[in-house]
């Protein structure tokens, strides 16, 4: 792979977020990794060091079988996968098909793919045991979502031992662009090599289809409205205004463990822009903090522009003005927003809305920073409870 | 890159032409090339071995610089690029302008690449002196036309030394498939170790849009009927029904550079569907050949089905039934096609076109075998050449 470094860079406190880097080559060659130029050649071989390391999460719920064999092969081989899947278990049971199918897939390549159901009660007990109850419903089993299946493919990448976690759709039709993005993370975590690197994608373009032809839109409005009011926040705080912020909800993202478990998480549509929200919480040494140890750290946002379209199953629009909303209001609700940016949300809401806006914007479910667990509880009970029949393990 | 081993194979004289192969994993990862099962992991380092060896030529004309420089992301670093551009000079100088956007963007990657307009008055001098002025046009340049740049392309391929040599369409919207066609290319030559073997890509589908959402279909018309026809062909000769032939017109496409210099090229549409209909005719041991020592090498043609489906420009489907045609009256004309398959190809001829049909459908224009050019005086005369103002080569 061959990309350039970055070209901007924002610090706040110990948060240092880069601009977006362009991709210049996909495949760069073997060989050395150079670094004299700005535009810098990582070989195959340093890639696949940290692809080695990595386990790529890919949440799946209810995506076609065919769809999902094309996201795996397009993960490249060193990395293990864990398909954390909240398909229905009845009447059909899809979780059952999908258990079968990624079986078969990984007898052929040796796949290292570890599949789990979200709903595992031995996952649940992982996490009450753990003092993570947060994440359970009233019946006492994990709650739907992305977010919490996120959760749980975090963990998991930690009981697996590794030192990277990346993100992957399950609905993408476009195995080539799912290899470039694992690529990518690869790229730079190799660039950045600290234990607290963020990795966000920032897509090419995305076809739509307009008037039965097809138009490659730049930017969906979800991600204008969130990168806008993310970057009307550094601005706020550095008093230069920016645009440094393009990914500001990169489903497609890669991480250290390490960082990874120090994060909340904020449930739905939310989850990704509060990574970024937290991440200036926790180390831009703006808020009164809980632990000066944590600021001094360095922590790095790495931006990547990928080079393939991104083209995934299309599910409808109809919730674009929720996602805006939920985007929105971890910004609005967080204890750094001053109350001018307050106003220019809630100006948001009412442009897009109209009379149905609400007086102030309804805050997002939060889960607290993984540190809490008790990570050695955690992972023996992962032990035992990853013999049950709801997973399937091959490492 | 993971991929099956043939499961078929028919055997013609010295011609052997494998089944469709199944692609399991994009990147196989790095380490020792593992042959002991029926799915082969071919690592990265012996992909590389051949892709240093290869070529890709992308002929060009017109495109958007947008669409070319995807193209070039795609491919490989260690391939060398033929870009054989037919791009018009006035009144904007296109040619000049994709010229110009290809040395800056090779400067960015150290990119080898050569680009050359297919009307350089330099080569067509190495055509005529070289012994091979039929692929001149009446003004003493080569003519235009998809086929007549392949041509040159092949030639320059053999000029930079190359052992291996692929086609890839600069239309290609998607960087991630022309990638996987490369790789695939490196890897039907790391499969079949002779000086002749022939890659041909079948689209794993082609997204259509039908009543504004996307359908992926599989077969385009123009494949249905000359794999078709090329499948009745072979069952003539071995009187075993076969569909094996899949790839009849497969663009994407790569073959080593000996192969390519005994072929012969047919103008138009027609030049893939030639290419398995002269392979025939020279390695069949059906026709009284006139050099039996090449009757006794074995030829491998190695089908592969790419895992991306293959998203380009859509300049408008108003010529499938020419391209059909084409496809059918190379079969048609060939000294093998016995006369009850004639019969047939008119009628499809008929079901299609209906009253405007031909009585017998027309030849198309054939190159004849590349084997007839001088190719020291040819090489020679390339290297006077290409210091012209119409070319930029960077090796």
């Amino acid at each position: 792979m061959r990309i350039e470094i970055p070209r901007e860079c924002e610090r706040i406190g110990s948060l240092q977020i880069y601009g977006l880097q362009k991709v210049y080559e996909l495949d760069g060659g073997e060989g050395p990794h150079e670094h004299d130029s700005v535009i810098e050649r990582i070989p195959s071989e340093v890639l696949y060091d940290r692809m080695r390391e990595m386990a790529i999460v890919v949440p799946v719920k209810n995506e076609r079988l065919k769809l999902i064999e094309g996201v795996l092969v397009g993960i490249p081989s060193p990395c293990q996968v864990i398909v954390v899947s909240n398909s229905p278990r009845g009447p059909v049971d899809r979780f059952n098909l999908e258990k079968e199918a990624l079986e078969n897939y990984a007898k052929f390549t040796g796949k290292k793919i570890l599949v789990v159901h979200q709903k595992d009660p031995g996952l649940a007990k992982a996490f009450v045991e753990a003092g993570y109850s947060e994440l359970l419903d009233e019946t006492g089993i994990v709650r739907s979502g992305k977010a919490e299946g996120m959760i749980v493919g975090t963990l998991l990448a930690k009981w697996l031992g590794k030192k990277y976690l990346g993100f992957v759709d399950s609905d993408n039709y476009f195995p080539g662009a799912v290899l470039e993005y694992v690529h990518e993370y690869a790229a730079g975590f190799a660039m950045n090599n600290t234990s607290n690197t963020f990795v966000r994608i920032s897509w090419h373009s995305k076809p739509k289809i307009m008037e039965s032809s097809i138009f490659f839109a730049k930017w969906g409005r979800s991600s204008v409205n969130s990168n806008m009011m993310l970057n009307r926040l550094l601005t706020h705080f550095s008093g230069f205004e920016t645009e440094i912020v393009k990914t500001g909800n990169a489903g497609e993202h890669a991480l250290t463990v390490d960082l990874a478990l120090k994060l909340e998480y904020a449930a739905g549509y939310a989850v990704e822009t509060h990574h970024f929200v937290n991440l200036l919480e926790k180390y831009g040494g703006l808020l009164a903090s809980e632990d000066d140890e944590e600021v001094s750290e360095k922590v790095t946002i790495c931006q990547i522009e990928s080079r393939n379209p991104h083209m995934h199953e299309s599910k409808g629009e109809d919730h674009v003005e929720d996602m805006i909303d939920a985007s929105l209001s971890v910004i609005y609700h967080s204890d750094l927003c001053p109350e001018l940016l307050r106003r220019e949300i809630m100006e948001n809401v009412r442009s897009r809305r109209g009379d149905e806006s609400p007086k102030e914007i309804a805050p997002v479910k939060m889960y607290p920073s993984l540190s809490k667990i008790d990570m050695d509880t955690f992972l023996s009970c992962c032990d035992e409870a990853l013999n049950f029949n709801l997973a399937s393990v091959r490492t």
